[in-house]
């Protein structure tokens, strides 16, 4: 995408085909910086310190962590090591698993001598893929946007909640992808961006990629959405998800629920984006997905640029306070309008979504 | 309430008997101070710049003020001018424009001579009443959470939003005054405190006045009580209200809206604490009153405890990103379970309300 009109993705071979460009995501938005990786410890440490996050980037990275270690060592014990290098970065990650299994596969029956090149082919074909999927996601998402501003002429106001841009994956994002194919449509948009307390995605990834776009939005306090809605300001909600079930209920960043709760109450449509790859086809039941309680720190404390123009963490609560710290919430179908895959646009159940991957039937 | 289990209040006559203290909230959670007001003007600015806030505690100390004032200038002269001075203090603020027309009420046809002692004891009046208004909102809710402990035998788990503690009255607050009643009674409790973006009213003066008391708690993002109630892990909630329709609509701090929606589709109890005063009897549909728009730095900037010592200001989101900043809205009474008020709890209607407010029938 487009950061002050030149074209961007989030992770790139460089000129000398030999290294790998990133934006360093832990910078954003008070500072822009890439980092070029030139070795598999780099591309680890990139996956482990968050300078790329979002489960496709953190794929695609891992593809181009194996390409950079088999330039070190492309012997079958090269291999091994760096795989089991990158799969240690984040283990929770599937998209990580997913990705170095991938390649490990391709390149384990090639000689030596040819895996660095093969394994150049194969992690820039993962991104390729992953452009393509989340391209799709946005011209079936786009047509949401056209209905909505062909019945008003009005500029359409979405609101979404976390980043699932496309700073989280290659290149376009998930949950974005239809709002910049509708910029590019000339589909004149304001979009409603949730803060995401308590790492504040929204306010710190998704506002940026938006400014950097042009594309008008305000920033919201989390509790703000519902209101909005009541009051009719908010055409359209659309959001990632982490993981949907084979019954379309959606695994999502904390606070989805309470949007899906007041997009109901309003008759917003609330639509979740996401590639065909991330929905769990083994689980019926969302609340059957554990959910992960994280460092309460990101409660008590909050990052931002201080007025010494250091990056600074402030604690916004007292010493003796103790905080809670969920990650996700689970959004159950019946408050899901659809699901916008890369087949197309479906409901958020069993029969939606077989509809579109019967080969999951 | 207890600060390290002594006894305080918000606002109080100095043993001198010619001055006046109070907690300087502007500090809280971080440092606790308290303000020695010795004259009008010192008494306006205290409202002026938030050193106390809440209606009922600004009521308070405007009547405070007007002593103050008297005993520099008891001529009709002195009172009028006293009177203007405070009115101007936060002129948008429904209880200082009461207990200032109260305390001229009062004192005005008195001989100035007798004014400043007059004074001393309508103020000291204004505050005792508001304690007993509280005490007893306290005291009828307390039987909710009675009946909850006795149902589980379990700690009773509450969840509120902003800060309807003592701190924004005289004494026991509104939403608060049922919890701390609760703990003297020996029950014991857990509380979800809201950290209520974009003020952070919930980290900074909840979580404290809750550590301070020795109540357990866990301060969460406000993204997390839709899921902690889809989990059970929530029993009832009690919030604040800074105007209720005739109706039972309820106008209190953004994201209120949000939380009743959650507990309505988990079946968990919503009540409302208020005081009858905060009723406007004239309006029937919430929609109807008027919402605050604030200032958008407060969505982009956090301010807090910096690990230098100093309470920083951090930006959140990228230069070029402006914000949207409503700062209250409203709960439909279809969402609420009760109202707690002082002469005891009735449904959210008007019904209810005229049962326990005959008078405005």
């Amino acid at each position: 995408m487009n950061i002050n009109k030149l074209p961007w993705r989030t992770i790139w071979l460089e000129a000398d085909q030999r290294s790998v460009g990133i934006i360093d995501q832990t910078k954003l938005p008070h500072q822009f910086e890439t980092v070029r990786l030139r070795t598999a410890d780099e591309a680890a440490h990139a996956i482990r310190a968050m300078l790329v996050r979002g489960a496709p980037l953190i794929g695609a990275a891992a593809a181009w962590g194996v390409f950079l270690g088999l330039l070190e060592d492309s012997s079958d014990a090269g291999l091994d090591a760096v795989c089991a290098k990158l799969l240690l970065a984040r283990p929770t990650a599937v998209n990580l698993r997913w990705a170095v299994g991938r390649m490990r596969r391709v390149l384990a029956p090639l000689p030596p001598e040819q895996r660095a090149d093969a394994a150049r082919s194969e992690a820039a074909a993962v991104c390729e893929e992953d452009v393509r999927t989340n391209e799709a996601i946005g011209q079936h998402g786009l047509r949401l946007i056209e209905e909505q501003y062909r019945r008003t002429s009005q500029p359409v106001r979405i609101l979404t909640h976390c980043n699932a841009g496309w700073l989280a994956t290659v290149d376009w994002g998930t949950a974005l992808a239809p709002v910049f194919k509708a910029q590019q449509a000339g589909i004149p948009l304001h979009v409603w961006v949730d803060e995401t307390r308590p790492r504040n995605q929204g306010a710190q990834l998704t506002a940026w990629e938006l400014a950097s776009a042009g594309i008008g939005h305000r920033l919201i306090a989390d509790n703000s959405g519902g209101w909005l809605m009541r009051q009719g300001q908010v055409d359209l909600c659309i959001v990632g998800t982490d993981r949907t079930t084979a019954c379309g209920d959606v695994c999502n960043k904390i606070g989805t629920y309470l949007k899906a709760l007041a997009a109901a109450d309003n008759k917003v449509p609330f639509y979740v984006a996401l590639p065909g790859s991330t929905v769990d086809w083994t689980l019926e039941d969302g609340m059957a997905i554990p959910i992960e309680e994280r460092d309460e720190d990101e409660v008590l404390f909050v990052s931002g640029l201080a007025e010494d123009g250091q990056v600074r963490r402030v604690r916004i609560a007292p010493e003796r306070t103790r905080a809670a710290n969920p990650a996700f919430d689970v959004t159950p179908a019946r408050l899901v309008t659809g699901l916008i895959t890369e087949r197309g646009i479906c409901a958020a159940s069993r029969e939606g979504l077989r509809s579109l991957f019967p080969e999951h039937s």
